[in-house]
């Protein structure tokens, strides 16, 4: 029982490096096997498609992030720097990666959003509920700051996503300069980003 | 000599559709030719290697994209007014695909930066190129509205950057989602992203 679960692991360690430093195209069932020193067989046994692996690799990520996102998030402190402590997470997270690789990954969530949304609508289906998880303590941040006082009236729930919207973005583009640090430059302070409230949702 | 470059243009546009609607990897050159009606060895002809194909590929999408941001951003239009048109314009084309595909496509730079930047240098760079030349006529029309005195003094340089950043992200949130309406929801009124003038580059 503890070797099952074992070999499942690795299968999964080895498909989360090798689809997030490349595709999940770019990426053959043989190669995670190789990689995570198992048998075909047993890659089936655990995942009866590369579809059901995905998820699974999708599930890992999010726990991951959740974590990060509670570290960065803690209630007790100041809303607005919680957002601003989560972009300094994010690019100490990509400058440790790009240090091992040569390359920034940027998230893997888009990535897997860019590459699968027109696809496979199981994959999307979970990747938009995914963004809407990571939404979710932001749009708590900025509750906390409107009730403190340190935001005027906001439309919180809109804000939180144009402020996800734009992380997303400004991690797109560090990673095609291949330079975390405009993550810094462009990700910190995205408190001009709140839309006022009254807008159309 | 008339046939040989309609071959050529042939497997550019089956190429470009093909790994529009998927992914650089999720595309083969057997397919491309197939869809294009020309022989394996005529692609080797025009194009050594699917990098070769991949960046003739970019170099017409980036030509497309600025015919679209040219009649967007004319000088003739109040520069602000510049940016929620190019919105417009971007949102009317994602619904134009999906409704002819079923899915919003999303950016075809923002996809294939996201799925090769670790993978290949030369196409990362030329991606990232066109990101600045996409940055270009939005710095320009930040720049008139500062002389014109519809904006304060802001760091114009970074403020383009952020607001290209979080246009690839709300349209990378509206593919995941598969609905184009984020992007009018998000993407327009993005002044208040503008970065105030004296902060570091």
């Amino acid at each position: 029982m503890g070797r099952v679960s074992e070999a499942r692991q690795r299968i999964l360690e080895s498909a989360r490096g090798l689809i997030y430093s490349r595709s999940y195209a770019g990426v053959g069932v043989q190669e995670i096997c190789e990689r995570a020193g198992v048998k075909k067989g047993s890659f089936y046994h655990f995942f009866p498609s590369k579809r059901d692996l995905t998820l699974a690799v999708l599930d890992e990520c999010r726990a991951h992030s959740l974590e990060i996102i509670a570290r960065a998030f803690q209630p007790g402190i100041p809303p607005l720097a919680r957002l601003d402590r989560y972009v300094e997470m994010g690019y100490e997270t990509q400058v440790r990666i790009k240090k091992e690789t040569g390359h920034m990954p940027g998230c893997p969530f888009s990535n897997l959003a860019s590459e699968l949304s027109t696809q496979d609508e199981v994959i999307r289906k979970r990747l938009d509920g995914i963004f809407r998880d990571l939404a979710a303590p932001i749009e708590q941040a900025l509750r906390d700051a409107v009730e403190e006082g340190a935001l005027p009236n906001i439309d919180i729930r809109t804000s939180a996503q144009a402020v996800l919207a734009y992380w997303e973005g400004v991690v797109l583009l560090a990673k095609t300069r291949n330079d975390p640090r405009l993550i810094l430059k462009l990700g910190k302070n995205t408190v001009p980003l709140l839309k006022p409230a009254g807008k159309a949702r």
